[in-house]
């Protein structure tokens, strides 16, 4: 008896062929790993003691009557079933990749939330209208991927990063509710997990407010969860400042799973004699921070070491530390570096204020606040991870209230949070000129287990206040009419206050899926270097199709 | 009393200010034409004698309570009801012309229309998937929009003209059932009514033959026609082979509305003593026909001299015609230039083959084949338009059984009808190598109204048939590893059998809208130099960003 594994899109079951059926038994036994057939045959109940409880066709298995090789097949350059496959092999051979029944799923689950968001939208009134991929640079801060123009000379149009004005530019159109699923491009460098194209949902409405549209938006991720997933998201999602993130998780995207809590002390240092703390206490832009970890007494000299150098790939010059071994012993019950340099009366109230119980361990930021917040916060996450303190389940989160602005003091000047379209939470534009600083934003993000999966805002809708945002943004006249005055004409047109959202597709089906990397939920992604070791993509053009262009290359300095 | 018209994307409704309430009045005479307001008012029935029964809420009015302007306008560059406006002034206002109601309604048939194909598709078992915009030049046979890399310099990116290749390789990665909407982008001469930039609905499916690939699409688009227009089309729809559309209508996308036919003569003027008839009758290229025009014996000579003109566009370097007085009279009531060259029995055949009625005129081809064809094609649509005989209605249509190859006898060697991984319709390569002029292809082409809408074919799918395929197309060895390495070597990889159609989105929204242009049916399109006159892109570049890419201009020659 021959037995294959037959497999298709929907699942495998095993075909036996019989030496009875001599010619059928002979066409079998040429059959190899990944040919495609054509098998007819009569479907029975396995024999007694052959049924496979792991397989869902394992009760019953199809005696072949027939068989046709539809195709052959080499045999594959990795096993289907090899998990120690590179990604670079997994990307050039991705036809045989998708095969696997993990990336089968992928690909399915992907279409799941894109046909329940669709859904939900059409059904919501939003109509769902397609905006150029050839056009102008926008302004979302990252590279633009160019397209020469081969009918204007010496002209680009640029990849979109975002339809950010377009969709703005429907809203004056009165279109009043659109929607997108569309593709966007940043030419960026790819340490984290990017991709130079990805998708996003994007989404604006006009006459709204932010209840509005963080409501629909809610209903929408909440509908699509129950669709595809069959979860129940909170109801609503809980909310959170800016400002109240940044203290009490040092980040804009804090992960609700995990019950980890930064205690501010950065006044209690103010007064205290170590420089370590009464130095960034002090420094108006400084912050001092404790992060209580429950149950980290049992953490290793080692671990606090590896810590430390964790925390330094963010700028930390150290990482203080106190063992609590007995919380009813005082300072007696501690073990710190540290603790020769604080006030007994400190450490005591440090205690308090952490809650700190016996065998617990407190850490410790004291520098710029970014600092602090950047390594203490992305500390806080690994200990989550490394301790196995991250809840089950899906924590959604709303970040509003965001400053308008930040002000980069090294270069003296101000940079938009979100973009310069957000609207500012001021009556008029005086009142941004007055105080620029003290403006909060009309910015929404959503954040779902510490991922920022969509952010939008209210957008400035006259243009007298569009006018104040690039000024305090250095955007002059000249150059605010080049890049934007199709924008700023539009809103002397007849604008109705509008604004909307947009989501990462990538990263949403990316946490559905429970994968590592966007690239695992999409199709044929590229390499970290920018390139498709499937097609060899990018290639060199010939000089012809260069000339139509009007370019030319430049001469590349030698590989050193 | 002041009136004011408000509108938003459902349709309008009068608001009355009543001189009564003064604080209100007096800011609504401060409105103008394209404010964005908010009313608070009273819903009533208008006064007798002041309804207007063409508008929709014609038989009510607002009065007006309460006022706010949300947003000043400054005097439209255009009127919104002027039919008059240039298409550039439209395209750089967009944001204004698209408030006119006939651009709301396209916008929202379009998404009407893709909601309705991507609800059959979903529930058909399809799955959306996403395929790479950054990739590599494809092989659809116009000019590829380029991006140069980065991170590479010297490569270039090709932004797709087709996910033609990405969807085989899905296939072949077993995903069984793809769709897509997406863009797509060619670099072409805008000549006719083309967009460097347009949607497809793209489709593939493995296992399948023709009969499985044109029964669902024939489902998917009538159940499409029936959800947003309320239309049922034919069931099945009619099927031509190509050799009977060029037979009878000179088109390989007959518009089947126009009850006119070619006649074909061929055969019968090789030895008539006529030069112009038989020269072409004698050339294995050339080509006779006549084409009937009832009651066309009222076509005054202007008209006649037009039409030779019109058909002088497509290479006809004449237009011979008989007008038909009283058949019954045999030659002596004939009318023509011709007739003279014409032997009488000739004369009779061609009225009987005709079927020539009093008052009818026949028009002749003599000629190339393709000139005949395309002339003799190109006036019998026109004289359908012009004569009023174009039927109301749909008419769809399957073109089938396409020629494989076109000979280019000038460069001596074949191109593909479609592309050159489309089937051949024969059982193996050994065949189409022996006689490639012969082969069919396993195309079809979707047509409506005499326009296509839709092509596809089974592809080939076994590793020899597609190298014969390229040594038949001249793409030898290296070329096609070059280019199509990735895909012979799929091929080799346990690939099924699978074929796919694509629908041009633009043209089948078009059609349905009953616009004239596809530009009309986008909501940003460039004009016809494929340029953006609302962003003004493309735009030159900064050297900065071009020494990044690793490209620099060409200088330009001198404008003349």
């Amino acid at each position: 008896m021959i037995f294959i594994d037959l497999r298709d899109h929907e699942g495998v079951v095993q075909v036996v062929f019989d030496p009875d059926r001599a010619e059928m038994f002979a066409r079998a036994e040429q059959v190899r790993s990944e040919y495609v057939l054509r098998v007819t045959g009569r479907v029975r109940r396995r024999p007694e003691g052959t049924t496979n409880p792991e397989l869902n066709t394992g009760a019953v298995e199809v005696l072949g009557l027939d068989l046709e090789v539809l195709n052959a097949a080499r045999t594959p350059p990795f096993p289907l079933d090899d998990e120690d496959v590179g990604e670079e092999t997994r990307l050039r051979y991705r036809y045989i990749d998708l095969r696997r029944p993990v990336m089968q799923e992928r690909l399915r689950l992907r279409a799941r939330v894109t046909r329940s968001l669709r859904r939900f939208l059409d059904d919501t009134g939003f109509v769902d209208i397609e905006t150029p991929m050839l056009t102008k640079a926008t302004p979302e801060g990252a590279r633009d991927y160019l397209v020469p123009s081969r009918t204007h000379p010496g002209h680009f149009f640029a990849l979109p990063q975002s339809p950010q004005l377009f969709k703005q530019l429907l809203m004056i159109g009165g279109m009043d509710r659109y929607y997108q699923i569309t593709r966007c491009f940043r030419d960026e460098d790819l340490r984290a997990d990017r991709q130079p194209e990805f998708t996003q949902l994007d989404i604006e409405m006009a006459f709204v407010d932010e209840a509005d549209v963080m409501a629909l938006n809610e209903r929408l991720i909440r509908t699509m969860f129950r669709d595809v997933l069959g979860v129940e998201l909170p109801d609503p999602f809980p909310r959170m400042t800016h400002a109240e993130a940044m203290a009490r998780f040092g980040s804009d995207r804090p992960d609700l799973r995990i019950p980890l809590e930064f205690t501010d002390l950065t006044e209690r240092m103010r007064d205290v004699e170590f420089k370590v703390f009464n130095a960034p206490a002090n420094d108006p832009e400084g912050r001092v921070a404790a992060l209580r970890l429950p149950g980290g007494g049992t953490l290793s000299r080692k671990e606090i070491d590896d810590y430390t150098r964790f925390v330094g790939r963010f700028g930390a010059r150290g990482l203080a530390y106190i063992k609590v071994n007995r919380v009813a012993d005082g300072v007696a019950g501690l073990q710190s570096p540290i603790l020769k340099f604080l006030p007994d009366e400190v450490a005591l109230e440090i205690l308090e204020r952490t809650g700190a119980e016996d065998g617990d361990l407190i850490f410790f930021g004291a520098d710029k606040a970014n600092v602090v917040n950047e390594s203490l916060g992305a500390l806080r996450v690994q200990l989550g991870h490394d301790r196995g303190l991250v809840a089950e389940g899906w924590a959604p989160l709303w970040v509003i209230d965001f400053p308008m602005f930040e002000w980069d003091a090294k270069e003296g000047r101000f940079y938009a949070l979100h973009h310069p379209f957000t609207a500012p939470a001021v009556p008029d534009a005086e009142v941004l000129r007055a105080d620029p600083r003290a403006a909060l934003s009309r910015a929404y993000d959503m954040v779902l287990n510490g991922t920022e999966v969509g952010g939008g805002s209210i957008r400035i809708h006259r243009p007298e206040m569009q006018r104040a945002a690039f000024d305090l943004l250095g955007i002059g006249e000249a150059e605010a009419a080049e890049k934007f005055g199709f924008l700023l004409d539009a809103l002397t047109q007849g604008a109705p206050p509008h604004g909307g959202i947009a989501f990462g597709l990538d990263r949403l089906v990316m946490l559905m899926a429970g994968a590592g990397s966007i690239r695992d939920v999409m199709a044929f992604p590229k390499t970290q270097s920018a390139a498709c070791p499937l097609t060899d993509a990018p290639a060199p053009v010939g000089d012809v199709q260069l000339r139509e262009l009007g370019i030319r290359l430049r001469a590349q300095p030698p590989a050193s």
